[in-house]
């Protein structure tokens, strides 16, 4: 098999904190879902396969409840990037991060019985006391109220040795985290498709247009088929 | 000055009907709207003088009464196109097309004050009721009631000898037109900015999903600075 174009990646250091990208895909017209369907549908399995070898790149992949509501499978990597971590000296498997407030999880989601790690679920003390105890059983719970992405990258850099968060949506997570100007990097996929459904979501969404960032490069643009994997550095 | 990308392209006959194409600029979470201020806030100069050159290819450029209202300018083509034009047998300047069911349309804007070419505003019989004087001076009224992009299409192709017709938005009329299935090029800038208020608007905008195309096919990805200028071909 040939090498993927992000097989082989460099992240320019952030400091002292995590290096934090985010990687979505949307269609034409800016949708991350179909018609309320969940993000999967949208996508080729290029796409898929893309999005595990971006994810074998980070110490930490992260979700919001509804995201994970949608999709409800560990983030992490198939088996045969497993080695290829373990000789750059991360773990097999990436982290699974959750971000709920509500703490209204599945606990028959493969997220949690299929589980390589058990994940790490950042919630209100609410949020826990809705938890069942399957879920609490099976997962790390971390409880911060209005954890800001600062709380957050804080924690999983300390508590965690994270120092590659990649975050995974839905539009909220990704808002929040562009809010707080803690995002280094955006991976895009532009899948070759119009949705055109005024409800559906963009791929970040907050009450307030952002303050612009200094720069967005654009670090690398890669065609297969009609999909384009977009790459860009974000300076705050 | 080295050759655009643009300046010399070919278009795939659509039959009997003219050719539909639909020019847009959006960020890289798909907005065409920045905190609701006017389209042209995004995209460089650069883009902007490509939105000239895409416009010189074709017949007619045709607006809806929103976008009209917030770039109240004639849908023209710079002077030094125009020689381009007329050597090709076009007219110097594409016909402006307004769609507007209200006719809520400022007179003292630049497309009736400054049009090269009286433009075509497409309307109901209300709206051409609450039409003032001067627009209606200054324009040909086409009043058609619930005018369907097919309707405008054999309107423009029948009564002003249009065979491409080039969209530049808003939303609601390139969702009509996708739903009709009279798209047949769609060019996207994809402008690396991140805005992220959830109330901005995106390239198509309609009550449900389109139907899938049967294919939508990435022609061309040119990079300019850090602007992306792609051009798709759609199949229904």
């Amino acid at each position: 098999m040939n090498m993927h174009f992000y097989e082989s990646l460099e992240f320019v250091p952030a400091g002292s904190r995590p290096v934090v990208a985010c990687n979505m895909v949307t269609s034409l017209d800016g949708k991350v879902t179909l018609d309320g369907n969940q993000p999967a549908s949208l996508g080729s399995r290029f796409d898929f396969m893309t999005m595990g070898i971006i994810r074998s790149h980070f110490d930490a992949v992260l979700a919001g409840g509804n995201t994970i509501r949608l999709h409800p499978y560990y983030l992490g990597v198939p088996i045969n990037l497993e080695d290829v971590r373990q000789q750059k000296g991360l773990d097999a498997q990436p982290l699974t991060v959750l971000l709920t407030r509500s703490g209204n999880l599945d606990p028959k989601s493969p997220v949690f019985t299929k589980a390589p790690r058990p994940p790490i679920i950042i919630t209100s003390a609410e949020g826990e006391r809705n938890m069942v105890s399957f879920v609490k059983a099976n997962a790390h719970i971390e409880v911060i109220e209005n954890a800001t992405p600062d709380c957050i990258v804080t924690l999983l850099q300390q508590e965690y040795q994270v120092d590659r968060l990649l975050l995974e949506g839905g539009p909220s997570v990704n808002y929040q985290f562009m809010e707080s100007k803690l995002l280094d990097e955006l991976f895009l996929t532009l899948h070759p498709s119009l949705i055109g459904k005024s409800t559906d979501l963009t791929i970040a969404m907050g009450k307030n247009a952002l303050e612009q960032a200094e720069s967005i490069s654009l670090i690398s643009s890669k065609q297969h088929g009609d999909e384009l994997f977009l790459r860009y550095r974000i300076k705050w």
